[in-house]
């Protein structure tokens, strides 16, 4: 299957860097392979690396990259562009379109984006066209382009793994976890 | 059908404040009836509701309110109290079972939460075993809970409208709408 990336414009390190991190941590956990981010921002990337070091998984994360370049390089390679907006087409009705035979790329802005995005784009994707979250509009398409097979989802090495729990906390080290009988 | 509500736990003013308001605008959009917020906070409450008195529906904001009490009360009145966190049960084996013949209070920790909530919830619900993001898992269970029915959600009054579009953006004042022919 072809690959998903997010690219996240118009981050500023001061102000979004949580909400950043909740949308990287969301892309991996959904299926995507790597988030790239317009600004640079190594705290934001120690923070992601962090995360992908101790449970698992091949997750990427690059900062500092020219937008712009990046969009037109990826089409160019024949991958196709979703942007993430409140103005949008219904999620429900555009993810059934989208094939996964080509990579894609999923544009999630913080605040405005430039306009010319609406025209690049090739599928202005909303979820729900009221004001929300980033974070929830991107964790409902990755679902819905996954057909919520997200939750299959094995995320190699790492230190840590959480095991479902009805009450209370199971966590486990897999290093550990192979020697026992 | 019954309601909706969400609880949000420990919320920092200074360093939650747009993860909070990202909680309450996916509350608001994925169908719930309001947030309660464990922390004053009358910066927060200003902002859900000026997307309320936009964008219409009657979604409410309490801040500063003791979340034991209000834990006990909800559960008096017969709510089941469901808990999110990456430690739970799979979203998608518990939804199922979650009847909405009772008010649900849906419980969103900022960071760590007491250990007893583990106890006193009817459910501990998690969206993967990944740490990502309670905006995310928030909005994933909502839209299990709804059988992806928010979508429909009308919300009536407001300003501003915005209606889907595939290329740009087209925002209407509902109230001018009423006058064209």
């Amino acid at each position: 299957m072809a690959e998903i990336w997010i690219l996240r414009l118009g981050h500023r390190p001061e102000r979004d860097k949580r909400i950043t991190t909740h949308v990287a941590l969301t892309a991996r956990t959904f299926g995507a392979k790597g988030i790239i981010v317009s600004t640079k921002d190594e705290v934001l990337e120690d923070s992601v690396m962090d995360v992908v070091h101790r449970f698992g998984g091949d997750f990427t994360i690059r900062t500092g990259v020219s937008w712009h370049s990046f969009l037109k390089e990826f089409k160019a390679k024949g991958g196709r562009i979703a942007h993430l907006t409140m103005y949008g087409m219904p999620v429900d009705d555009v993810a059934k379109n989208v094939s996964l035979d080509k990579d894609l790329l999923i544009v999630v802005g913080a605040e405005k984006v430039p306009a010319e995005l609406y025209q690049i784009a090739d599928f202005n994707i909303s979820v729900g066209n009221q004001p929300h979250s980033e974070v929830a509009a991107l964790a409902i398409l990755l679902d819905r382009l996954s057909q919520g097979s997200w939750v299959e989802k094995e995320f190699e090495g790492g230190t840590i793994k959480v095991l479902p729990c009805a009450r209370g906390k199971n966590v486990i080290n897999p290093a550990e976890r192979e020697d026992m009988p």
